[in-house]
């Protein structure tokens, strides 16, 4: 194996290393929370964020079509914490939609601690995947 | 320097290493799912837990007054999920009580996502504080 060959190796193995451990290693606070998940519904994009114990009204959202950013502030536990993991306080995350949709489109709607919003998509995918059904 | 006691150091070491790294790992899932805070109440201690989207009849709890088991499981998204964050399927947590509690004397609220589950303490604690108030 020539030498450059194996430099490159080498520096491919240690860019390959370097990703995976971005998968271990824990995200930073604010980044990573609400935790959220995609669904695309032809039509339609859903986001859904798990916003345990935020009320409605300490919500607020923006979109301009490419990103959308959600802010909001859970409460303190009153009294005595003596032991903590679930996040308090201010928050904000911003998320980049999969792919574009109507600005201002998205319809929210809050229940059991998980905030659903759907957004029309400006490009409406056709489902040509139901001619292949049994 | 004797051999023995530069082992012994860098045993050590290693073990130190080993715990600072316990801090910094992600833990593995099913363990610090839902995410959970403890209050100290004096007489009571209250358990707060993250369960968005989980139904109340979709949850079990066990506790023998030094541990207490949450079970549950959270519905998958229906449809195309082209990005996945937040939890689901079936989760289990065991945690250990801060302090003894009366076995069975737990009672479960569930609100907005978040499970909260009080204990009558065994010992309770006789606050002393409030004579050092001004």
């Amino acid at each position: 194996m020539t030498e450059p060959m194996l430099s490159r190796l080498q520096h491919l193995m240690t860019v390959r290393e370097e990703v995976e451990s971005l998968g271990e290693l824990p995200r930073s606070p604010g980044t990573d929370w609400p935790a959220a998940d995609w669904v695309d519904e032809g039509t339609h994009l859903s986001l859904f964020l798990d916003v345990p114990g935020v009320e409605p009204e300490r919500l607020e959202m923006q979109d301009d079509g490419e990103t959308l950013t959600l802010a909001g502030e859970r409460p303190e536990l009153p009294g005595n914490l003596i032991y903590q993991e679930r996040r308090s306080g201010p928050f904000a995350r911003t998320l980049n939609f999969p792919e574009p949709v109507v600005p201002g489109s998205g319809q929210a709607q809050l229940s059991a601690g998980v905030l659903r919003v759907r957004f029309e998509k400006l490009h409406p995918t056709i489902d040509a995947v139901v001619s292949s059904e049994r």
